[in-house]
């Protein structure tokens, strides 16, 4: 199961697109099994809560919707979750708050997305590279007891993780944010994949998604996917979105003070062209 | 010349409670040089623009002002910027942005603080302990030659950034953050500290200042300061309201989810007592 | 394919005892593919080279021989290489420098590793909890190139590192180190696994590999390895060696400073005696 | 007090040369209190027992001899000891065993320690850009209470260490180890600098060591220690024996792998000739 983690399209203004957003949208939809808006690939925390609320009321996505609704306090985010339910969340993606990750207990974990439990059915978030922050796997492992905390987004690539998981919480949904561990994770019990490279390759990622689950991954379109995941993962949102305007989806700019290109495009121009020619970009 | 990072006092549902922060301020008033509004210290990730604006328009402060308004995007922290300056900052304290820190280069940098030294004089601000993110000391150095980015605070402690200031940049005005590293930041240049421990014992600290200026610091007293910060730091705001709730300061609890109570209190009380019976605390 | 990491058994002064390590090698020889002798788990480190070089000419190893050979300079390491070629080992393994990690260049890497293929075939070995040290992707794949330098042990659970080696160096030979991902490795073309916990229940982790590269990895099987491995990697040789001697073999205690015995004990013992029933220990 | 960490001369053939060794200690003998021989700018970890052992007995050090000791177990380091205290030196200057450093409790570090203070008086010596490693003040606060653990070097530049030894080891020699921060560790206690650019330029270390205990430090003058400390530390070995063949010293060549020349150098030359000028440089 294959749900990229959306870009949000921007106008020449650095304003959300809708439009242009919706149209990403559509291009994939046919490849994906669903969506997460506002993700760290969306630039969420780049946006004000208001101008958040805004895209999710103007775009449609159809299958599973997840919204990314992490903030620093439970009051931010629980604002964040309560428009994403209203705007048809399926799933509360959370990340921990970070910034004052010292001070933060087992309670106050609890207390974090306990508060996001009473909002809607949500999804924990690990995704070290930017947040910096731990998230203990017996915190998630107790997390995972509550009724309304059904799955973890984890973009670690550590799959001790995975395996603890398995272990200690076999109920738990885990999918992997991580595009260059997809064969790693499918093996530790990854039942799916958000990832960022799916707004550029989505059929790519699927096929080894499926042939990992059989068992028969072909190493060489393993090589492939790898590829592409290190120099997404690289480059980050400014190279993604180079990628998709090569292509000519109007995705815009990603918001300043991130450069408008990326000094990774030179090497990534001659990849893409190959995986054009196999068929795989969007 | 010392300056707290003052702490924002909430009431029992955990808004932002203005008399109550200015009670604080008004007590620390005759001991300090100025005012850190909104700074980490002040857990201003917590709260949104609306409640940060509202606070700022609602207390006042005397002496020098400093405002924080560092965010994960240029259009976030613009907007802080111009409340702040609508409500007599002196200087916008500005950390970078740090969630997708790695695709950050120099001019990102440089088009974040300059997008900002349009708005107001811009301090510059590293807390590495809480953005868990790089601030080259050469972008810093890069930055100073602006007119109207004119300081930084330097939260992390380390004195050989402070050295590169002082010979890379001479003119950039340096305070330092870190409360353990008092008489060594005043050795490598320090202007001034802006010290969350401040809003606790301000006077300790300026007399530590004013001992390590003079070049005749007595180890005692520097070991008390020491052992203070070290205790602050690790406990955090957490430990810090807990403290400051005991000396009947109404600065009420950390924004949820961080725990309303510390579990270093127990051994912060007979540091505090014997703080209290030198008169070193509020 | 399963090696064990092979533990140096000691007598009460602290000083290898062959017979004892003798004695293990019997034990585990029917049920693995090889030995890797002085690795980090047989505490190479703690021991002098002349102690290093008795312990292999009093021991006989079946099947294929690998022998730790890494230290801080060529001179040292070369010497540990004579050593192992002299008595017998097929592959040295070595680790790179650590120490001044920082002033090692990809030709200092080349330097180090083409001058130990002058005496014998060369695996790397990348165990990054141990050397805190870096071991670039690229220099791997660079040094992969080299006909003498035909695998590496790569301890650091990190998939992306496998996928990497997958990609571009398809002819090296990998075997992971690290037992908490082992259905992973396999995934990601691991051809097999040289580890310490392999040590205790070498059968287990040859069962897993075996279902995990058919395919058909049992959930449960897998969650009860994964946990074996996770409390030997937190507890290091002192609980390993605990549960050897539990087992009644002679392995005596890791070299002083190390502890004689582990504060994980205590929760290993159930898992151990889960273990015994089900017949997965030694 | 400044004392330099002895560079080990090569020659050709990478063998200790003991006659250049001796004439780099005449040149600096004039100018500092004493010698560290075999520290980690000695290159110790890259030489055997034997022939650390051999220079020792071939080399006279006026004034105070310090000796690095430590290694990855304590029969290892004992024997280092027994060498240095045999020829002749005051203080046993130890590192931590840092490969194992996850196994590693208060009692094993007093193990080490212990076992070391029973052949001479010992200095705990941490020194983390190279062991990575973690050497709690705690611990080195609880060693400091035996009485044949008399001093630190501590190379960290963390001076919230140091601040911690004042307040909870008032008794406990503190010498710093990192030049780029050594106004700071006078402020913050050290009575001393143990330095690898002290090789280089031990008047201008002394100096500014004077200035700064005397409380009257010129700007000028720290912003040139700072900067030629700040690149030896980043060139290492390399930089620093490349600089002082360039001064006619026949200090030969580190230890291979690391490399015979540094990418550094274009950069260092200018400087080391304006510290010529000057009057700096040996």
């Amino acid at each position: 199961m294959i749900v990229p983690a959306l870009l949000t399209a921007t106008d020449r203004q650095g304003r959300a697109d809708a439009g242009a957003t919706q149209a990403l949208v559509d291009r994939l939809a046919p490849h994906v099994d669903g969506f997460l808006v506002w993700g760290s690939t969306g630039e969420a925390v780049a946006f004000s809560p208001e101008e958040r609320e805004a895209l999710l009321a103007d775009i449609q996505v159809p299958g599973r919707l997840w919204v990314g609704v992490g903030d620093e306090s439970l009051a931010l985010a629980r604002r964040h979750a309560e428009a994403a339910v209203a705007h048809g969340a399926d799933f509360l993606l959370a990340m921990p708050p970070r910034f004052y990750e010292r001070a933060l207990d087992a309670a106050a974990f609890r207390a974090y997305f306990e508060g996001l439990a009473e909002v809607g059915e949500v999804w924990m978030y690990h995704v070290p590279v930017f947040t910096k922050a731990a998230f203990p796997v017996e915190v998630v492992v107790g997390l995972a007891q509550h009724p309304r905390i059904t799955g973890i987004k984890d973009s670690s690539g550590e799959m001790a993780r995975l395996e603890h998981y398995r272990r200690f919480a076999p109920d738990l949904r885990v999918f992997t944010g991580s595009g260059t561990t997809l064969p790693a994770a499918v093996a530790s019990g990854a039942a799916g994949a958000i990832l960022a490279v799916a707004n550029l390759a989505p059929r790519l990622y699927a096929e080894v998604f499926r042939q990992a689950a059989a068992g028969r991954l072909d190493p060489t379109l393993a090589g492939l996917a790898y590829e592409l995941a290190a120099r997404v993962a690289r480059g980050g949102i400014p190279l993604l979105k180079q990628s998709l305007r090569h292509l000519g989806l109007p995705v815009g700019y990603p918001r300043a003070p991130l450069p408008e290109t990326s000094p990774a495009w030179p090497e990534m121009q001659p990849l893409l062209e190959r995986l054009a020619e196999e068929g795989w970009l969007l």
